[in-house]
This record gives C-alpha cells, sequence and structure tokens, in this order.
C-alpha cells in the first residue's frame, strides 16, 4: 500500500478526461494534477521544447511527492523518450502505449488510424508503439491540429456543420484506407467523438487513450503494490489565472468535478 | 539622428505585418524583432501573465540596445498599463492608439467594430482610446477565438466555406449595427481581410494596426529626432525552435523576407 498521490500533468485541462477515468477506476486514489495553461498548447511546438516543458512539469509534481507520474497528454507522452522516463524515481505512464495496446488488441484488419496533433504525428510514437506489438498491421496517421481549437471554442455536438466539415476533409484518407479501428491520440478529442464516429463511420472502434490510461495504471499500481486507501480526494494547479478552470473543468470532469484548485509560478516553485 | 534599431515584439510571429510595414514607411531602420513562439498564444490567457510575459519579452529587447519599443501584438498593447510603458527608458508604441485614431478619422457614422482575440476584446482597450477620440462614437466589439487557429492552418483565401461561415457567425452583430468601420484588432485577421470584407461588406472600411503603428513610429521617430541612417537590416529571435520560422515568417513578411534567425531561452537571456 502507498497512499501518496498519483501525479497527472498535461499541457492544459484536456488531461482532466484521464483524471475523469482515473477516478472511474481508482476511487481511492488521491491525484495532484498539473495543467499548463500559461504554456498550452504544446502539439504545435518543437520537440526540444516540449521535452523542457515536460520536464519543468514532471520536476513540479516531483516536488509533490507522488508515486509515479501520469502524462495524459498525447504530445508529450510521444516525445518523452524512455531514456528520459526511465531515470524518474518513480513509475512513469504515458497514454502511447496504453493506447497503442488497445488498439492492438481491438483492430481485426490489421488497419490502424491514428490522429493527433502535429508534434504527435511528426513523432510517429504510436507507429513504433503499433509495429511493436503487431508488426504486420498497417497504420494511417493524420494531424488534426484544428480539432483542439474547435472543442476549446464549443464547437461540440453531433451534426455540428463545421466541425463535421474540418473532420471530413481531416478523415478522408483513413475512411478510403478502411481502418476498423482509430486512436483519438488527444486528450480533447474524445469530445467530438461523436462527430469523429459519425464522419468515419460507426463500425470503426475508437480508442480513448483517457480511459485506456487509467486501466493501465491500475494495472501497475496493483503489480508494484502501491494501490492506495485514501478518499480519493484531488488538487489542480495550473500555470495561467485559475479564474476560468472551474467552467472549463466541469467540462472535462464531468460527474468527478470538484477539488482545490491553485496557480503556480514553474519558475519560482522549482 | 539615432542608429541604434528599433525593437519589435509579438507573442509569436503575426507581429511581423508590422515589421513589413516598418520597412515600407522606413527603409533605413533596423529591426530587431522577438516573436515568443514558445508560448505563444497569448490571446485566451489572463492579463497578469499576459503582463508577466510581455514585461519579460521588453526586457529581452532592451537589453538589445533598441531605442523604440513596438509592441506588434494587439493582446499585449490591449493589456499593458500606461503606469508601465510610461516608466520605460525609450518611447513605447503600441497598436491600440494608432489603430484607433485611423478608425475614428475614417468613421463617417461614427460606428465602429473592434475585432480582435479574447483578453484584447475583454480590456476594452479600444473602445477606451476611440471614446477618448470620440466621446459620442458607438462600438461594437466581438472576441473571434478561431480566426488565428484558421490563419496558421492556411484556411485563407477569398470565399474559403470554413472561414467564411466562422466569419459570418463572428460579423453578424456588426453588420446589423452598421458599422462603417472595423478595426482588425490582431495581426493575424489582416491575412482574412478578403473573407472579412466579403461578409461585413465591402463598403466598410477596414483598419490594419500593423499599417497605422508603422505610421504611427514614423511620426514618433521623425518627432523625437531618432530617425536612422541603416542598411535596413532585420535580425529575429524566437522562444521555440527556428525550424519553421522561414516558411511562416514568408506568409507575413511578403517581399520583404530574409535576415538572421536565432533561438533564445527567455530565461537565461535576461
Amino acid at each position: 500500500m502507498d497512499n501518496r498521490p498519483i501525479g497527472v500533468f498535461d499541457s492544459g485541462l484536456g488531461g482532466l478526461t484521464a483524471v475523469r477515468e482515473l477516478k472511474r477506476v481508482l476511487p481511492q486514489e488521491n491525484i495532484i494534477y498539473f495543467g499548463d495553461t500559461g504554456r498550452v498548447p504544446y502539439g504545435g511546438r518543437s520537440p526540444s521544447t516540449i521535452l523542457q516543458y515536460a520536464k519543468e512539469d514532471i520536476a513540479f509534481l516531483l516536488s509533490k511527492d507522488v508515486k509515479c507520474v501520469m502524462a495524459a497528454c498525447g504530445t508529450v507522452s510521444s516525445i518523452l523518450p524512455t531514456s528520459f522516463t526511465d531515470t524518474l524515481p518513480v513509475p512513469f505512464i504515458g497514454v502511447v502505449e496504453a493506447a497503442a495496446n488497445a488498439a492492438a488488441n481491438a483492430t481485426c484488419n490489421r488497419k490502424i488510424g491514428v490522429i493527433g496533433t502535429a508534434a504527435t504525428i511528426r513523432s510517429k510514437s504510436y507507429e513504433q508503439h503499433l509495429k511493436h506489438r503487431l508488426p504486420d498491421c498497417q497504420i494511417f496517421a493524420r494531424a488534426c491540429p484544428m480539432f483542439v481549437p474547435l472543442v476549446e471554442n464549443g464547437y461540440l455536438g453531433k451534426g455540428n456543420p463545421i466541425t463535421t466539415a474540418i473532420a471530413k476533409e481531416y478523415l478522408i484518407d483513413l475512411s478510403n484506407a478502411e481502418v476498423d479501428t482509430l486512436i483519438l491520440g488527444c486528450t480533447h478529442y474524445p469530445l467530438i467523438a461523436d462527430i469523429i464516429s459519425e464522419v468515419i463511420g460507426s463500425t470503426v472502434t475508437l480508442i480513448d487513450p483517457g480511459k485506456e490510461t487509467a486501466d493501465a495504471a491500475l494495472q501497475i499500481l496493483k503489480s508494484q503494490n502501491l494501490l492506495a486507501e485514501n478518499n480519493g480526494s484531488a488538487s489542480y494547479f495550473v500555470s495561467d489565472s485559475v479564474n476560468s478552470f472551474r467552467s472549463i473543468s466541469n467540462r472535462f470532469l464531468e460527474e468527478y468535478a470538484g477539488g482545490e484548485v491553485a496557480q503556480i509560478d514553474l519558475t519560482q516553485a522549482l
């Protein structure tokens, strides 16, 4: 047993979808969340800058005495090398491996689609994990840089004409390739899963990395005897003002909304 | 005469539209440009975070011995208080005052529209300047948060269906209010001026703050005897990788493309 909190971080607030899933499968765990809202989004930045920001985010979580670190961010999970994560003093859980495993299990025709930010797709991290698990699979990847601003500006809901038009443009090649499984490789994308499903077809299995990563966390904590018996509290830290946190976070946390939130200055906190 | 360079900064690369205009009206001036590409965009962040970032950006320019500082960023120009800019050791030139003056001169029916980022519109900075110049004018303001991602992802060109649909949504109230002048209060917006003009009507005068600010810089430097006789070189600094700088900057600089570019770490440079 280990009653220390689980540390979760993301470039912004999209990673709260992973917190929601964690709370669902591990209700007795305490959670410390850091969202780098002062520097979001990471998806269009260079690998070296993303790496530097991720190291600072992780150092902050470690300063809070967490028992494991979860990168609830497709971009960060894609960029962070194992040569770095292997040196951390606690287990590291990224969304890429968990989602790739789930996709490998789900596919029948071995044609898998991957969508994510520009940095995630450029990194080819999903390809590497999928090829490792299923060497003969075919992977069709597409960056969807408009999806995050569309979600953040409320272009949601089945049939939304703007998001549907852009989704058609992004997904046409994956649809033509007849993928039977699609990894939603960015925390924001599950919020438009209904539109994505409508465009690509309801027979395609959508993989939500937040959900898969929460399941992976359960397995890792259990196998290493690190499960907690707490009251399941959550504390949130952000690098920009906390003012808009409540309204935005509710959208991601749904029935698990609530918890303290504070602004921190990363340059002073480390 | 003062041969020191003009310092220009922006949250990212949109401010290069102001550099292009500076080069047009002041071809003998050297320019130092800083684009905070590692933390772009500022438009959705809180006033306190924008203020902190802007102070760091300005400190970097001052470390390069510039003779004036131009905030080529509607968001920053809207947030920075005169209580701060008045304490700078060199003249400060923001886009808001220049654009508001131009709009006040252009309007006939005294109904003026303002569009910009969420932070710019929330600040009401254009309203304050316009009301000061034209106390009886009516101002209709609207945040257009999707315009920057649309421009950055290439949804450009007259008739683009996605950008046109979103522009109709954003501009309907301004159109119904019969504004005869519209301030494009964000450096990216001039790149979709054709779409904006088509949606709001060709009789509406569009004000490009980059162009107006370059004209204001000419007046200020002339009046304070600070004009230079240089070869008109430009040096660019960014806080993310320089890799994508050339292709993106060419879109903004047009015939004035070229010049050295380097990445700097703001936390170490100051």
